[in-house]
């Protein structure tokens, strides 16, 4: 028995090994070439050994095994003899693709698959650096921060340069840099924070951030602190519609405007993934909608697109946010100003009637609203649709699935089967909904229930980080490329 | 403007003593002739003088005025001259229905009235007394017993005699007595609790109640204690079969059962209000289902009686309970392992399945889930339902408004419309679910979403004591006799 | 057995019916004459009849018997014979002193003893009225706005005349008026509250509350709404100095100001029941000094006067308080701006240096600090005191009951002794502070640690109440007339 | 100013390649050599690059630079070369020695130099295993499983082969496994968990962990498993005293039992750090004392060493713990029944007098009472102490730092100096204390108040691991070696 836990321990020894001997090759990989390396998702830039382990275990979820890492330090190495130009790379499906071709990890082999999956990005140029400035630095705007730093990668991307606050107090500079250092929620940086009071710049990871004190955005010079063209990121909520945001624009180095809210008027919502092809290089003020319209959209529109969505409501239990009070006192809003700690709270929300931002056919066939409760992050939604299509819980479920692993919404939708799964586990997920499929509803028939968590914090940030990326046409191409999934019974369909 | 206030003052000045003088007259009618004055579903028992004249103020929400107090006094003392037998009385339509034959307060045409209205109860001989015992002193066995506490009356109704528990700890006598006391969610006791620790006793405002230590039910003697043909409330939930149930039968002076939580089997489910006249004289075991159930049920049936429910899901979000964990450890069942005040957690609930127990016609037509959250008590009730009929939320909101006035389900069904109202609000409503119309979505077709909150222990609990008072017998009449309410449609087809 | 069982209820029938005919003579006596009856200084206004009974069964406290409410009655009855001007009565403890002189309560022996006992009031002349307005309506301001509206009694007092706030929205009246009405901690108000959206009036049980919005203190003319030489009720917080508060003054219709938050300079800042002797009919701006300063000074007073502190370290367990922040975000003050609902937050708190302003004996002799935790209500501050004299756990529990029953202290003292007693036990007591004698340490040297509760809202707003009582004359004289208690070691020296 | 920004990347990016090239040597020096690297207590195994950079940047704590990666990976390689036995090497102060000797990065000097620092670990021999079982696995079950797992390391210290528990229901080993990979407060496990129903184990991070069901711990036959002379942790609680434990030792294959509650009778209570010498071979049985006594023993014994503990009273503010109950219900215990989410709940706690146990001159000095909040994990003690010698607050809290740096109480100790922490920072924390110095308070003279958070889970979590190290005869040795620290005055008396 002993040997049997001693085999174990050497089993899994070799296997850090060959984690750590990835870690500096991924690194290299990210800042001289701009590559990202994953594995169903999940990111393997600047992982411990464990945590790159525990990616690889999870590609048994796809029904494979678990991935070799031997395949994997194998793969890394042929990239960094390969070179290529900047692209988010899926080893897990590279590994599967190749040994579809019956290669060996012995010869060149590796590297020619290599050559002719990634041919698009081979000798494809650095992107143009995109300067970035954060307009307000509340929960939004600092765990976009926490991302536009981790992905600084080889520069060529967005540059984080600027946030901009109204002064609160003397000590304000340090405050900002605390509140970056350590969240209640979120946990600690990773990494380092220094604060210059003479420059008045916080540097986060290498990452030297102009802290700028304004009070009206239109009179701010960027270009004094070496920001052009910028980007500006409106996490305030102040001002939804064009007029309001339009001051950005007035400001010098300004060349266009993300609102981190739903936007009013004409401004364009977009959720990642459903409309973002809408952006157009003319577009200067565009809006990133809100955290349910992200988590519900990409699910939704999936849905839509293999079984047809006739109409539906959407209910969301939503965790408190610093817009409510902490015990009762005076809120402009509805039932907002009672205490958020003790109560569940209905409020209104606008973010199932803003799905048809994205999704237009689904204009006028959604019903929402939302109940606050004690929680202090995660959300769950929960859908309610009749579809035009019957299906059965394993049948909609296998779709959704699959779509989290290879589907072209993979970075929107995530799919979970745990049976002990609660809200704080979603802490942290950086897609823009999980769907819960123990909980899903269905009997054969075209009504369904889903349940979708979301980090409505992180979740969000994600989907407003991959909106700039796209923004900024630094977006990495993504391979292998995905594919759309079909619903159970059109695949039947197809097949038969 | 000083003489305005001036004149405000006396003028309530005088509302208080008319309200004072009620307090002797109403303890006389309920303790010496069973009567229990109410004002739209509001008890006036044990009311201080500024309950009572908030009890006339809604009045305002049938569309009346305000309740005049003189009248409600001079209804009172001619009641007391009546000297009817045991009836529950709504004082506000009894004023109605006075108003319409257009008489008088000065001369006997009160009492001619009253007489008549009362036809029933006049001469009515009073009840014979029915033991109960608390097997279980949970939190909903303490609410059960607070309430057959302020229930006692003329003592000529239910008469809460023992409390059976388990010895937990040498002062487990006191430690009940303290539970009973003081609550952290439902506040202090109306009252004096006395403990006699020789007779191993507790005095609630003069119920006098045995505590039993036992740990078999079937081995009771009840009689030991002068209990006779009791009912035993079963709340510990440990069993819930009739074989289980059937141990307290086998002890002696135990004549009927009723379970507090879903019955499995052959058990009759009741949902006080829809159900309740199945109850037969030849039952020995009844459950009184959930409190979900009893929430959803009440509604369900106004609904279905009126509009047709064609299907439907309830999403439950629901306060945690003592089932749950604080922190996360082992538990049977499904994520409710994990920490109970940190999280949402997912349930499965079979309260809407339990529906079709009660409304046989809904069977197979409603699906249901829970998310537990972190609040303590008080839960809200997503109702999703397709309809036969069209309905508007204009429409649906003011049938269900009138349902919960002056409908057969009344006591069962609340109806609020405040732009404010969160959970707390709800701690200590005893009906079973309170419509929130201000949330409701409806819009011209057959779908609605209804929102129902409740207070899950106390809501529940008096259904429990409603259906103990059917079981015994003692069930007040209630009169005037409520009136069933039709849609809005149904009632312009009536009309037209 | 249930013999027992039917003799106790009817022997609380027979205690029901004798509260219930109290209560039309405790409301014309406190309406009428401005008497305030109490047992054991539970105020009798407005009860109900079990919470009548309820403080009745509180003088077993005392080691008395329980109060008979035959007694009780009989003292109302001949008050109202007597007629009296407007005084605080301790019924408890007339019957006491009553049963000294051995009389009986058939003849006139008891009206001739109450004639004797209540000379300085029988011919009192009743008070002027004052008025007052409430500026700023959070959660001190809604508080102190229920205990005015509670005690308007016979007009002659505090007449709460005008609320003044900064308008929020369109519906700010209905807004203000619903926080009134219901609060998530302290539960609905008890009364009704209306609306007169025209006059910009809400009325609360008679009391007819002028809304005036104002951005500016010093340009409101109350004399336009009838209201003269008012005191102004400072709850913003906004200003704590002379400077800022004189604007009130400059306001037309005000005399005085008081400001419920310690106050900056030469403001005094009262404590009432310690140093509310210092109040001067000269004294135009007055501070009610802090929640935590009002519960721990009384306390430190009576120790001080009976032991001698020599110094001493207050720790407060503190509830969370709108001042800080939901979730993390920035605050102006440390760790204040981290989540209040899920965090230890260690605090600065000049209450504990503030208690020298009422105690100028105490000056540098304790240290203090604060932590904040999830709670929305009631605090616990621990005082580690080193005494002058030694004493035991029994001596000086035995000491601050004493002093909590019949010392000049009773008002701001309460002392409890319950093994299961937790926070939300006290919320609503109005009392500034209760002694948990459970929890004393002491061990017959020296050192004392002691625990005392508070409900930092509404214990702080009595408080608040006392020290407008005074300032307007209006303070009714208590009587029987209270005696100091002394410490277990001087009484034994005084007895021997 | 974009220079400023580019160089700033560009000289992080030179960092990031440093750390990730330590990585492989890392995990090479402690699985094959033993040597656990850390930077002034930051364990470096198993980080990521920017964990191992946050790390560095610790050091500026003492005074230091930045320590520079370019020394640290010569360091790490030198030590490769020596390839010497199992230690904990402080990689900072070594740096920090080698300057003081002026030698260069470049030879060989650094190689002599650390083979004489470490002479007594060149050639030292690894140890024997020792095999561990976790009898329970409630909250610091799991964790010290997770620290245990973490910790395999070699396989020549402690490995934990078994976990005993009661069948809870028929999934149970997947419930276990689910609950020791998520967890609501200190997040998911770092790794993999695999599951094996047909063997019973769980496999985590290559760790072959048997689980083990049974009822009687003394029937166990752990040698079926392979297991022989394994130290039992027992984490249930349900025994405190030698007769109970030794049940333990009546099962075969066990030679030793740890408790992880304070013991009752002669079992040494042991305070890792504190009275861990006093741990012999002969012991059967040890208790590892509370998490509260483990908090704040070390604290007393530094500052008892250098300044002289005279008396103190301990008040903890602690979370609430699964012994609670989640709403009010019965509980052996005083006020422990009352809901631990919505209460302030006093608890009476042996911690206090229990330090007496490790530091026996502090018997009858200490007083101590609790306080449970609702906060699911961290603590914090506060020492209220007179000293024998006056001090201030800046003298004692660089005593503290310094302590916490490098005295022989580091591992146990440690020091925060941040304006904006608050409790959840400190999730997490592996010691057993963390002073918050700006808390302190002392104005010079005897008297101090010195606040200490502690990971109540976490950090007890980490003493009890090092408690087993030593009964294992594994701790390793820990070089540089560290030295006492002075009182600031003592110290400027040894100067003078």
């Amino acid at each position: 028995m002993s040997t049997l836990y001693e085999a174990s321990r050497i089993e899994w020894a070799e296997r850090e090994e060959l984690a750590e001997r990835m870690i500096p090759l991924i690194g290299r990989l990210y800042r001289q070439h701009g590559i990202v390396p994953s594995i169903l998702g999940r990111r393997l830039i600047n992982c411990s050994p464990l945590e790159i382990l525990k990616a690889h275990r999870f590609t048994r979820k796809v029904g494979d095994q678990v991935l070799d890492p031997v395949k994997t330090l194998a793969v890394l190495e042929a990239l960094e003899r390969l070179a290529p130009g900047p692209a988010s790379l899926d080893i897990a499906r590279l590994v599967t693709e190749f040994a579809k071709v019956g290669a060996s990890y012995g010869g060149r082999e590796l590297e020619q698959f290599l050559r002719s999956e990634l041919a698009e990005v081979v000798a494809a140029e650095p992107a143009t650096p995109t300067d970035v400035v954060l307009y307000g630095f509340g929960r939004i705007g600092r765990l976009v921060a926490r991302l536009l730093i981790a992905h600084q990668g080889s520069g060529d991307g967005l540059r984080l340069r600027a946030v901009v606050v109204r002064r609160g107090s003397d000590d304000d500079l340090l405050k900002r840099a605390e509140l970056l250092k350590r969240d209640s929620v979120h946990g600690p940086f990773q990494g380092t924070v220094e604060v210059d009071e003479e420059a008045n710049t916080i540097r986060a990871n290498g990452t030297l951030i102009q802290v700028i004190y304004a009070n009206d955005p239109a009179k701010i010079d960027y270009t004094e602190y070496g920001i052009h063209n910028a980007i500006v990121v409106d996490n305030t909520g102040r001002w939804r519609d064009e007029e309001g945001l339009e001051q950005h624009l007035r400001a010098t180095g300004v060349s266009r405007v993300l609102l981190t809210a739903p936007g009013k008027g004409d401004i364009k919502n977009i959720v990642f993934g459903v409309n973002s092809d809408e952006i157009a290089d003319t577009d200067r003020i565009l809006s990133a909608a809100s955290c349910t319209t992200n988590a519900i959209t990409p699910v939704l529109a999936a849905i839509d697109e293999a079984y047809g969505v006739d109409r539906g409501h959407v209910e969301t239990v939503h965790s408190f946010t610093n817009d409510q009070n902490l015990i009762d006192n005076f809120h402009q809003g509805s039932r907002r100003g009672r205490a958020a700690s003790l109560n569940m709270v209905i409020t209104e929300t606008g973010a199932a009637k803003a799905v048809a931002k994205a999704l237009p056919q689904l204009k006028g066939r959604l019903t929402g609203s939302a109940i606050r409760v004690p929680t202090p992050n995660v959300s769950l939604a929960i859908l309610n649709l009749d579809l035009k299509r019957a299906t059965t819980k394993d049948g909609i479920n296998a779709f959704l699935r699959q779509t989290s692993l290879t589907a072209p919404l993979r970075q929107q939708i995530e799919y979970s089967e745990n049976p002990d799964a609660v809200s704080t586990d979603f802490v942290g997920t950086n897609r823009a909904g999980i769907v819960d499929g123990l909980a899903t509803i269905a009997d054969g028939d075209e009504n369904v229930v889903l349940y979708v968590w979301y980090d409505n914090e992180f979740g969000y940030s994600g989907q407003v980080l991959r909106v700039l990326e796209r923004m900024a046409g630094v977006h990495p191409m993504i391979l292998p490329v995905r594919q759309p999934v079909a619903a159970e019974g059109a695949r039947e369909a197809v097949l038969a």
